[in-house]
């Protein structure tokens, strides 16, 4: 018996693959070659192909942003409740393209790819990548699409600042730009969370330097550890409050340090468990890399004004009140220099208690401004 | 040449140790003997035996609170700022005492003295402390040094827990209640936080099951990454920023893992790599859990105010604007309660932009405040 989809899902998709011999120059000097990029589309593509939305991931996303890979998957792609006919990155008007980043461990060139310098896995040898050097292997894919033009490039937090470098990268081939619960750079405690997942991953004796694959091991406790420190910060302290309060795993206190007291902590040791079975260590480190260097200001002597100066895109910016790690203060630091630059920019503060998850969860409020905002865009 | 001490320092001071044979009964069921306290005192007990103040010290603090041990020590004691002739907690009127508690790597019984059912040091298996545990033990000081009542106690974060539980579990030997940065039970985001520390200490593999001591090592990255997690929730967001900004440590980007880049992570790794020098993993573990058990209501079926009935203190709170992890919204829910309970109670709150460190750095108002509040106290 065939599964039946829900009407506003894109049901099936089949991740593509772009192949690229032309060797990439990036921002550390190096350049990479060949590489290749998984993608998946939803929707069609029109005759002026002008209606195409790039959908850009975070930190530990993918291309697989809708939809279901198999009848039988359970969980369909991470952006499912945006993604589909009816939803407010609606199919049935617009094409959309959702590709795993350079330096990821679901398809794209990473640093489990084989470097065809050495025959073997680049481990550690993979090149830092950056949020600029993403937008310019996005442009070739666009170019291998036949895209000109975006009618918008999407995302939220790491993926957000992605949707911002379009607009200064490539002014002439963006049409919208969508960042939701982005900041125009990381501030200190931000650096200094990500700093410690990566000392977590660095110091893990399994980590080999990275090149644990060829040791046939994984640094699973320093990814854990990653991971947990990262959720903490996904969650505003009310959110897991309300989640979790004190509530204890069983009636009686254990009083040692093995056993789990408190459901918060059986929930982050299970999902830095479960991540660390499923993500590379060397693309962790690379994604928070990319998150720290991200400062399109510096160009321009810390004057975001005058960095965006070059942008043509019109821009909606929108934030989560309970977020902290990227808190609305710092996307209205991203709206005051638009507006000073003169550029068309709607911003909407949308409360929520879920923190920084937010921009990933169906909340109403959130949904409905974006399908308002995109139902404005001409496809 | 003598060294000269300045006029309102206590000067040299020498550590001194309680011993007691008496087994004291903790909270997890298990008992303690022998077992010894370190400390330390400043000033002079007054022929009534009514001057008495003691000072609980937090996660990493320990007896050491105020002058030198020797001539030519480079730090004072942890809280030099408040405790001296003429400071806040002034010696010339009052008798202070400073202990390292049980479960301490500073003298104290803790998980590196020897353990007389093995002959071994205790390591893993020294006993889970609660804070009830500590303000027992701190009891039975008092009755070695002819305390019958403290003219206060007094405390800030995990201190301040303590010198609350004063009140509750002795109310007839504290006149004063001064609990500064502290909090009713630590919020779901505070256990997870105390999680990924006790997790980076676990899993490192030095740590042995916490009997590392036999194997001649030390869990120093479990205990460098436990320290980077708390420095980040000591400080506010706002102090990280104008402390280190997004200041480079060089001119140039490196682009690799292993570069300090910014000097944030400069600051964490260095304050990380000190500490797993100086401190015991054991020790660690057993502070973090102290914390997360504390929840006087439990006892009153989550109703502080009743739990508080019983005290028959004054009650002096004091909290720092930007302290985020225990904010103060913390300080108010005790306040309330108290209010509740109908008890003696001063609040205030500190403006002040260094997080939770605030409580042991002299910021005049808070200095000012704390003398304010003593000066009122007869001794």
């Amino acid at each position: 018996m065939p599964v039946v989809f829900a009407e506003d899902s894109v049901g099936l998709v089949t991740p593509q693959t772009a192949h690229f011999n032309e060797p990439l120059a990036l921002a550390c000097g190096r350049s990479l070659a060949p590489w290749q990029l998984v993608y998946e589309t939803y929707g069609t593509l029109n005759p002026a192909r002008s209606n195409a939305i790039l959908i850009c991931h975070a930190l530990s996303g993918h291309h697989h942003a809708a939809g279901f890979h198999r009848e039988d998957e359970r969980k369909p792609g991470w952006w499912d409740s945006c993604i589909g006919p009816g939803k407010p990155i609606d199919t049935r008007r617009f094409f959309v393209v959702s590709l795993n980043n350079l330096g990821g461990c679901n398809g794209s060139t990473g640093p489990a790819s084989i470097n065809p310098a050495s025959g073997k896995a680049y481990g550690a040898d993979f090149p830092v990548m950056t949020v600029e050097d993403w937008v310019k292997s996005q442009a070739l894919l666009a170019d291998r699409l036949g895209i000109s033009q975006w009618a918008a490039v999407i995302g939220g937090s790491l993926g957000g600042m992605q949707a911002l470098q379009w607009s200064i990268s490539y002014p002439e081939r963006i049409r919208h730009c969508v960042a939701i619960a982005a900041a125009p750079r990381l501030s200190a405690q931000n650096i200094a969370f990500n700093e410690v997942a990566r000392q977590a991953i660095l110091t893990d004796p399994d980590f080999f330097g990275g090149h644990f694959k060829e040791q046939g091991v994984v640094p699973k406790r320093g990814l854990m550890l990653a991971r947990m420190v990262g959720h903490i910060t996904y969650l505003s302290d009310d959110a897991m409050g309300e989640k979790f309060g004190r509530g204890l795993k069983s009636e009686k206190l254990n009083y040692d340090f093995h056993s789990v007291e408190f459901q918060v902590e059986s929930y982050l040791r299970y999902q830095g468990e479960e991540f660390s079975g499923r993500f590379d260590a060397n693309t962790y480190l690379l994604m928070t890399k990319a998150l720290d260097y991200f400062d399109p200001a510096a160009t321009h002597n810390g004057d975001l004004a005058k960095t965006l100066a070059v942008a043509k895109a019109h821009f909606c910016l929108m934030s989560f009140t309970t977020d902290w790690r990227f808190p609305p203060a710092r996307s209205r630091e991203i709206v005051d220099a638009l507006l000073r630059a003169g550029k068309n920019v709607s911003y909407l503060e949308i409360d929520a208690q879920q923190g920084h998850d937010a921009f990933l969860l169906p909340i109403p409020r959130y949904l409905q401004a974006l399908d308002s905002y995109l139902q404005g865009i001409a496809p």
